[in-house]
């Protein structure tokens, strides 16, 4: 009788589901996009499968097309915060820059860090681990002569030393698409490459993301 | 003894305080530079006085320069409804509309009235009273040919709307600077009839800003 | 015999045709489209005929998409001065003032009026007639909300008060559409009364601008 | 006596002296402080003096504040063709970058090179030798992190392309610069190493603009 109660035991724990932890991705159209059949989010959970920890993650995505960071500070409460993920990929920026330029209502860096900072500091309070991203191009030139380059480089920095002194892992997306390109864009188009239209993921470009996130989500299983 | 009683209770009724209604000023440099000695908010409660209102209400000033209508989103939790104020006069919109053009990082008008919805309705569900103001100027020419004359007037009037369209006490500063500007400014100057700098107000700038706000406020006492 | 060629000199001058006066119409791409079928050009021509005065003037369009003042000045000699018009129609300033705020690619006032006014100059030096036209709208809503409207009154003051000083032909044409939009836009929209997009004239449009400018154009005959 | 004339004749011709070389720097505020007392100019003429070439070449400067590349086009008859000088040193750019973001009157790449390829074919055909700069820089950190970066990278590119194409000799400020902060700004600041405020020349700026001028003027001895 003991024996088979522990053995009853035994197979409730293996069978017990471990609690999936919950990951938000919060960002602007490219997360909305990517949210889509062919987005990275799919292929983060692609990927994620694929290493056999299904049953470890689920993958929520909040994109809004248009978001600066201060529209995420705007729905932060609700999207984020009432959701009650585990972790929060944080991927935003590039309209902060690139609306300067076209609609001249993009976000001074100063800003861009105060509304970056209190969200992370609201999330660690809550328990949640936030993940940053850099912003990854306007523009796939790689001569740097793309015309936020300068801008965008500014912003990223930002982003890897807030990262690097407040522990928070970092995805690199800025880097990784340089690198890409340096190496598979040898006409030195403007898209096309990691993008359709200079900005907005293209398949490539998806997976390119979903690989790059998916090695900072893996390790928080 | 009974009589002594209800003289007493008569008494302590009569002595018993008012309690103040505090009322918060909202917003930017403008507000900021309204709390010095020369400012908008002494001259509100210099006619409050002259009112005998004194014992009604209490005056604080929660103005930072460069906020735009998302900065006091930002800031709204600490500065407003943590303070327990009774009544906010908003005024704000100016850098909305003044940094497009000098630094790329204004508001847009859909995010403009986005935010300010939420805060009034924040404010709403803490029993606070809200007051609106239109945005002033941004130069004093009276003939339609300030460079930006033509955003201001469409931030004025999807204020003007919303306060009409949810019962809340208006102050039409515009109305009120264009009115003042085409008796006042006959060489038609950009600066100096209510302005230093075409923004920021110098003496009879805040007190006309005074005037009309406490207009709107005396009524609330 | 006398008498045979006094006749002959008389009926020589009868039929001698007169020389038509050239009219260059000079601008932007609403000029540009302004030479094509329905366009303001051959509504002027239309104009010119019902007034029984087809013999006395000839009308090119000059019109390129995006010109500036400054792209005027780049084409003046090959489309102005070595054409030899009798008269020059000149209507721009709509992109100096628009492309501020789209590509950050205008002109300010200062630098507008020193290349106008050296085309003006090098006009009067080759016996050309210049007339001036004040530009018409960036959005027709009527009760000054339109973004660029501060900035189109005050390069249309300029034009107005230049054009005084220099006893040359003023076509006022934001001053008309002003007039027009106040009677026929009562529900206020943006664009669909004169224009297309805001900018580009319709049917309409094109009549007002044909309308105005032969009104100029028909006493210098 | 033929012996004495001979003798004289070959004194003349020894003591004749050379003609003097024209050369014009044409450009914005940088050329226009660029000829002071401590500018740029000076220091050309002190390196052309050190070479004993003080006979071969003068000096001219004609830069004038706020210049984009048509604000040169606009002055170009009476600052470069009367002035029948034989080698023009062309710099600008900058404001025609930077001014998009300041007041929104840049200039667009393709206008830019529509405006620069006018002049200098003007320049070929009035037998003036060209030589081009590329801009400088606006900002000196060198990590690619400057706002305008991107842009001033485009547009240096654009010129090196049409000054390899057309054999024009090429002063290439922008590589200049940057091989000078890589190894000068170990702090990574935006200013203080060759300009005093991001764009305008220190004393270390204008050597280094005087030493590449120079390297490109003296072959055309």
């Amino acid at each position: 009788m003991k024996y088979l109660l522990t053995l009853a035991a035994i197979a409730l724990i293996a069978f017990q589901p471990v609690k999936k932890k919950k990951v938000i991705f919060f960002g602007d159209s490219i997360t909305q996009q990517g949210a889509g059949p062919n987005g990275y989010i799919p292929k983060v959970d692609s990927l994620c499968r694929q290493d056999k920890l299904a049953e470890n993650f689920e993958f929520v995505g909040k994109g809004i097309g248009g978001n600066r960071v201060y529209d995420l500070f705007y729905r932060f409460q609700e999207d984020v915060l009432d959701q009650k993920p585990d972790i929060v990929v944080v991927y935003i920026g590039i309209n902060d820059v690139w609306h300067k330029t076209t609609s001249g209502t993009g976000t001074e860096l100063s800003k861009f860090g105060a509304f970056y900072d209190k969200m992370i500091n609201k999330m660690k309070q809550a328990g949640i681990q936030p993940i940053m991203c850099t912003p990854s191009v306007i523009g796939e030139r790689n001569d740097d002569s793309n015309l936020q380059d300068g801008d965008l480089n500014f912003y990223a920095k930002w982003i890897r030393e807030y990262a690097a002194k407040n522990n928070i892992p970092l995805v690199d997306l800025r880097q990784s698409f340089m690198s890409y390109l340096d190496k598979n864009n040898p006409a030195n188009e403007e898209k096309g490459i990691l993008t359709t239209d200079r900005v907005h993921l293209n398949g490539a470009g998806n997976l390119l993301v979903a690989q790059e996130m998916w090695k900072a989500v893996k390790p928080l299983k």
